[in-house]
């Protein structure tokens, strides 16, 4: 039953018509992607998740990570999948040719992510973290470091890690108190003990590369005392061989919901001497402004969990309404038990995941097309606006796709009836997985606060008006026939978003009004992007349609386009209206009782 | 943390000015139920879930329910809690006095199973089932089998179990296939396989009294060929005593997302010979008109688990986050880390928990007090209207509250952040116990069909709509003083609900229109009749706070309950308005697309 089959169909058209990829193929960066090219590396990562990794999903969430004599044993299965996946060089698609990578834009790295991640999200972490590595030392490291540490980090043979959290510092990251020492010979000894350390210690790779905030002893307190350090599981030589061992070890796992074949480290840096061996990476004081730099893409690549989980969880309850019979649908053949895709109730269930699933994908996609531009467009103007653009999307792709993917995932669960309930049917374990991604990378209330803290207030405002004002005009320009189903509730949608938008911006003055609705609000822009981009496809679907011009989709999967976006503009989109309340309210009634008041 | 204290002080005000215990005291029937004795009787109850049952939670989760030789074996600590269980009557509560029972109401006993479950709901599962057979035994069984059976299962020195499921029906119970064969001795012979059946084994009890639907050989096809029977696991002789073991056994048990202690069987009748021995219970093909008997209370009886089991995730929310520190809150004081109960996004996710538990206790409250009133008014006219009420609210009681029981608890860890990922802390177990409630005992898309198909015409619909009206005036009487903030937003959900009542009843000659909408018409139905019962406790709160009459329950208690049906009047109850699209859509998207359509 939960098999896996890549949506390349799906993906092909979202990369045609609604993020276009030709807008980036188009640049002297990436003249070398063609898409038959794209096209073709596509289908590749999609054979290669569906038929080697996404077998180890089961068996992998059954046999766990271990915390064995040595370190961390990964299952079994994860080894051979590991060495295919750095021979093939899937790690190494959006990285610099000068580093050893394809050069491709995050947008096609990206659909990459997402089928990895259907197929194993555990399995997928572990690449994921290395990116992120990889990102800092790039842009952050000295020519040595990237010498020493980016080639292997890109062609996966060493692993990355991020090593950020501890007890008292979660989302306030101001709060660590990891110390790093100035040694003589220009190194630094790291002390410390870092927790929920996602791929801390493992077994796949000869070494693993660990990208450490600390601070120095002469560090003001807070986000600005902090420093990033790389501190290797194994020193390397001179010469690029690994050396001694450093004083960092996985102490314990954790026992988790979900991800279980994730080894979620408690990191324990310098517990037998006199620290961990480290290399400052840039200015002292500079780690988390350096942090920044990777911070769109790993939420991003966060937000592409909820995806890649509710697509994984989608098809596997469509496959099991279609072959589970129950009860006779209304006009159905009396005697006989409808497959429960019949039922209006089913469908309903379906439809919302699938229209979900492909906003939240478009969204995500278009996240990803604008750092893309913001980071290789020509002209320095519009890679300003982009960089904007990807910034005010990124909270709403983390955020938004990750609540989505718990919601959905759970609704696959409940179109199977009493066997999602059982573990061996697996799609209880997609919700577990996917019950993660609303609290690591920033928790979704802190994405949320980002939108309304950091993005609404840029130029003054005039950058989300004039995005929202944007879409307002391409749900005027929907074709005729589209205006009245889609343009209509996506116009009352719009007007709802912008009353809700002035609003915040009236009560700016009172950070806590603010705050109060920052949740429903971010909820309420992503589902009104999500609505825009799912037009944009519809109107490219109807006007293929009317032009007789179906070619390479069929005319069935263009039909479904307009359908499915139809779908979400009339049943899912007008949930905007039930948020107004909630964006608008304040923050009188919240801090009207005290905590005492709630307790039982 | 994860302590567990009954919210005794909510409950009374619930049955002080709710749904209102002295309605029930008045009756002839519950004339020795007065205040101080049910005062009495809840404090007990509170005391026996917090301090035996509620510690038993984590390590019966983590040990789980196992399969040995011979039976099936239970968490250790779960004897010793059944053993004062049964000691103290606790099953006996809302039992005829006939019946050793404590005939108290079921408004009360269902004060006794909220504590119980919150407190571990996997162990709240034995009791709800053997419940669910004395009801089926009182309503439908011979006088033989009453002096039987009933007193050891309503003192709970027996279990009792329901076996509907078979592989093949599930839903659609008419599909059942067990066999039964009259013989010659009166008796019956079963045969057949069940599967997902609670407790269908265990060590708690000397015995376990299965009722089992099964087909006599000339039953006709469908649910009208479905006739009961008692299948005792032991066979109980002339004198009462017990004699040989029935041909019936576990199987094997399932291995779940949650409710790890609740073993969850499948039971084989009759694998070693000719079947086991089964009695009849009542006349033949009645199988089906019998369930109906205990529905409206084991439909019921799943919605309090969800009110349940998020109160419990909920206390343990808010203890964590008036403990943790994190970030600084607007306006507090520099270099400390406030509580993040000090958070406006923190906050949210609190009194969204808060207030939605409160609504969802009050509607299942109001529920049972209809069931009450249904079963011992005085009035036939009463009993018949209350019956009606208590059938329209039982599908809003269970879907509504099993759905947002696992939206809540979600919630709840999410307040932890990264500890929630962590099973240790126990808020995962809350989520993954949750999740069972909104699929057995009829799946929430079972019961929004049963909203709209059979209770929505009653009395050609002048019922629900006379339901309506009265909402409506309640929300117009409201106190002055929270017409407007309280009164407002519920007429206007109102406005919204009616229009889309009408809208079902318009289109009542396409079944599959009004099926389409169903699940999102029954969120708004109770999302409705939620604030209306959490206006109507604003208004006595507010009374008293005015009249100066605030005694045993305290000035800022009451202040806060009308705090909290205000922010749900203006946050929560508004999501209604984004619903009337998906109730209103009709069938013509979910249509539109065939299956294959959307597959990847």
């Amino acid at each position: 039953m939960d098999t896996y089959r890549p949506p390349l169909r799906d993906v092909r058209f979202v990369l045609e018509h609604v993020t276009p990829l030709a807008d980036l193929t188009g640049l002297e960066d990436f003249a070398h992607a063609d898409p038959d090219l794209v096209a073709g590396l596509l289908e590749e990562a999609g054979r290669f998740a569906a038929e080697a990794i996404a077998p180890t999903n089961r068996e992998g969430d059954a046999e766990g990570a271990r915390l064995v004599e040595g370190g961390v044993r990964t299952p079994e299965s994860f080894q051979r999948v590991y060495e295919q996946y750095v021979a093939a060089g899937w790690g190494a698609v959006q990285h610099p040719a000068e580093h050893g990578g394809g050069a491709f834009p995050l947008l096609v790295a990206n659909v990459v992510k997402e089928f990895i991640t259907s197929a194993n999200m555990a399995f997928s972490l572990g690449p994921l973290l290395t990116t992120g590595a990889v990102y800092l030392l790039q842009h952050h490291g000295s020519e040595e470091q990237l010498q020493t540490y980016v080639p292997k980090l890109v062609s996966g043979e060493w692993a990355g890690t991020m090593n950020l959290t501890e007890p008292q510092a979660g989302s306030d990251v101001g709060a660590v108190t990891t110390r790093a020492v100035p040694q003589d010979d220009g190194t630094y000894r790291i002390t410390g003990q870092k927790i929920y350390i996602t791929f801390g210690e493992h077994d796949l790779t000869d070494n693993i590369v660990h990208l450490v905030l600390a601070r120095l002893p002469d560090a003001p307190p807070g986000t600005k005392g902090i420093s990033l350090f790389i501190v290797p599981k194994v020193l390397v030589e001179q010469d690029g061989s690994l050396g001694e061992r450093n004083d960092v070890e996985a102490v314990s796992l954790e026992h988790k919901l979900g991800i279980h074949a994730s080894p979620t480290c408690v990191m324990a840096f310098g517990e037998r001497g006199e620290g961990a061996v480290g290399e400052l990476v840039g200015e002292p004081h500079e780690g988390m402004r350096q942090m920044f730099t990777m911070m769109n893409d790993a939420r991003l690549g966060v937000g592409l969990q909820g995806v890649a989980i509710a697509e994984r969880a989608y098809q596997q309850a469509l496959a099991y309404a279609q072959e589970r019979r129950q009860g006779r649908a209304p006009g159905a053949e009396p005697g006989v038990q409808s497959p429960i895709v019949e039922h209006a109730d089913v469908r309903r269930m379906l439809l919302t995941q699938k229209a979900s699933i492909e906003a939240m994908r478009a969204l995500c996609y278009a996240n990803a097309h604008a750092l893309d531009l913001a980071h290789h467009a020509d002209d320095p103007v519009t890679r300003e606006q982009q960089q904007k653009l990807a910034d005010l999307l990124t909270p709403l792709s983390k955020a938004w796709s990750t609540d989505l993917g718990v919601e959905l995932t759970s609704l696959a669960l409940q179109v199977h009836g009493g066997m999602g309930y059982v573990e061996e049917t697996g799609v209880a374990q997609h919700l577990r997985d996917a019950r993660i991604a609303p609290i690591y990378e920033g928790t979704n209330g802190i994405q949320a606060l980002d939108l309304v803290g950091r993005k609404l207030p840029y130029d003054g405002g005039a950058f989300v008006k004039g995005y929202l004002a944007d879409l307002r005009d391409q749900a005027e320009q929907l074709p005729e026939a589209l205006a009245g189903s889609i343009g209509g509730p996506l116009t009352e949608a719009l007007d709802a978003l912008e009353g809700c938008t002035d609003w915040l911006f009236e009560h700016r003055e009172e950070p806590n009004d603010v705050f109060a609705g920052a949740t429903p609000y971010l909820r309420a822009f992503a589902t009104v992007v999500g609505g825009s981009l799912l037009a944009k496809g519809a109107a490219a679907a109807h006007r293929a349609l009317d032009a007789g011009e179906t070619d390479g989709f069929g005319a069935d999967f263009l039909q479904a386009k307009v359908t499915i976006a139809r779908f979400y503009a009339r049943q899912l989109l007008p949930s905007v209206h039930g948020l107004v309340g909630a964006i608008t309210a304040g923050q009188e009634d919240l801090y009207a009782v005290g905590p005492e008041q709630l307790a039982p």
